[in-house]
């Protein structure tokens, strides 16, 4: 016997997926995925997608160059939130109508309806626009994290980062900042630089300089007032990477996250030995894999709130569900430095 | 009042010194440093050295690359061993005929003759030959420490290191075949590699392998046997040091003791990020600052037992002190594989 809940509406599901790993302007299709089970099982929920974002790293997943490895055919997509249309009979820890986000990597979030597992999803707060809580569960909590276990943090420290204008970066500017956490933001000096650094002080950077003065006697001189940064968080590598490790604190750490440039993490020798650095990598997904269930939802609910209270803000456009190819090309040619948020409805 | 201990005969004593820094075999002059003291303070000792080694480190302060800047004019030399001919009324860890090596860096032991405080030296054994005596606070600590301080390595476990002929390298190998830790050994392919290999293989050497197969699918063959390594031990950097990091197990650490190839320290963004690894550094000078001074001694004590067993040997050459300028060049010129050590007597 299934609980009236249980008796899903049949609906035809659209989503965007890949047959095979490869460029994902050529491989990613919106196809029709036919009509969703009949009913749930004990432990499943019904799923009506609100948003989603498009991310780089969706797209090396797409390629193959991610730490994970979809299973074919797959549909994209990693982050998203959902609202729940249905629960399963023994559902607990989410009802009809909850807002809802993947706990797990490779949901598939490129789609417009799902039935997931109870465990795989968790309740995510409403009090926010759904492109912030579509993009809650990665960016903002990589920078949580990298500001909270790597080195001991307090006010009036200094932290250096790269890609200071990503979706990490300012995240990391923002909760810095409201931590009394200074920060040294080093960005491309492009077209927009003039914008972008308006925007990154506007968020709480302390310094933001363009990556060609890494290394100068200005730069040198722009963060001498500065106590030594004591950790740096790297998402570019090569010869930038590089640079914002030597200014490092004696002990201090730089944790890479991604890899922009697509060239080695360097470091110096001297850096090494002598200022005992060390570097370190984070990687999200891994975190939430061993990570207590309630310790996430609690940084879930801390970010949420400061997002509700408009001090942790992101830099977001939103593209409707059926223009997705438009969408996706402007993730591929980088031509926004705004986070591309995909809304099913 | 005196003691009868503390009355020195007056002696001339000799030194290699610079005025400057700059290229070793320019600045680096054998001098006559003058007359002893004619009687010690009350923690003063006398000593009359025996054997110190040239170690490249040595040079690279000589030349101001290293992590210690000398107060100028400075006798080169960092390690060596004496023998004490007189102490101050109030010493109590050493006596009059003890051998003994510099408990700090930059003591300056390319000399015939010093004047210390009892807290600059440590008793060393006498059962061991002077060149090993000479050679024992810095290479062969620094193999124990990187085996004993970076990861947990038992029976079974893997390393790799780079510059596995290095004296710290082959330290390495053999305090690890004692724990039955195998080790993955990489050196350079020149005229005497195959004396190179046979000399680290009886040493007991798992595997040892040439620069140039690193990365290649040979390799990957070579070492598909063994459990991948939890430590990469560098002494090179660069492309040789990126592809030691790209083997290491997940959440295994690459230490940096040193950067012969005078480029930056490389890993790759995949290796950090998706496989959990570290980079770390290495610099016996600062362990040595910050131990306790019995632990430090207990590890002196261990290693000197090795060698008297000899289960723990050095590739040691040995020049008269008088040949200084020859020694030097051997060790400039690369055109030795073997430690060079001056021996005073």
């Amino acid at each position: 016997m299934l609980s009236r809940a249980a008796v899903l509406h049949r609906r035809f599901a659209t989503a965007v997926r890949f047959h095979a790993q490869g460029v994902p302007t050529e491989v990613l299709k919106v196809e029709d995925i036919g009509l969703l089970p009949k009913s749930l099982g004990q432990h499943e929920v019904a799923l009506k997608f609100l948003a989603a974002p498009v991310n780089p790293a969706d797209l090396s997943m797409v390629t193959g160059g991610y730490g994970i490895k979809a299973a074919l055919p797959a549909i994209g997509g990693n982050e998203g939130v959902a609202r729940v249309t249905a629960v399963g009979p023994a559902v607990t820890s989410v009802k009809v109508g909850d807002r809802v986000i993947p706990a797990v990597a490779g949901f598939g979030t490129w789609r417009t309806e799902a039935v997931a597992k109870e465990a795989e999803v968790l309740a995510v707060s409403d009090k926010i626009p759904v492109e912030y809580a579509a993009t809650l569960a990665v960016n903002p909590c990589t920078a949580y994290r990298l500001l909270a276990d790597f080195a001991k943090l307090s006010k009036g420290d200094v932290i250096i980062q790269n890609g200071a204008n990503s979706a990490v970066g300012q995240a990391v500017i923002q909760l810095a900042a409201l931590r009394g956490i200074q920060t040294i933001n080093v960005i491309r000096e492009d077209q927009h630089y003039g914008e972008t650094v308006e925007h990154l002080k506007g968020l709480g950077a302390t310094i933001v300089i363009a990556d060609h003065y890494l290394g100068s006697a200005d730069f040198k001189r722009l963060i001498a007032d500065l106590p030594a940064p004591k950790a740096a968080f790297n998402c570019v590598g090569g010869q930038n990477g590089l640079e914002i490790t030597k200014v490092l604190a004696r002990g201090g750490v730089s944790v890479t996250y991604g890899g922009m440039a697509r060239e080695p993490v360097m470091t110096s020798t001297t850096a090494l030995v002598f200022n005992d650095i060390s570097l370190r990598g984070f990687w999200m997904t891994e975190w939430a894999k061993h990570a207590p269930v309630e310790e996430r939802k609690a940084m879930l609910s801390e970010l949420a709130e400061l997002m509700a209270q408009g001090k942790l803000r992101s830099w977001v456009e939103t593209h409707p569900f059926s223009d997705f190819d438009a969408a996706l090309e402007k993730v591929v040619n980088r031509s926004t430095k705004r986070k591309v948020v995909l809304l099913m409805e």
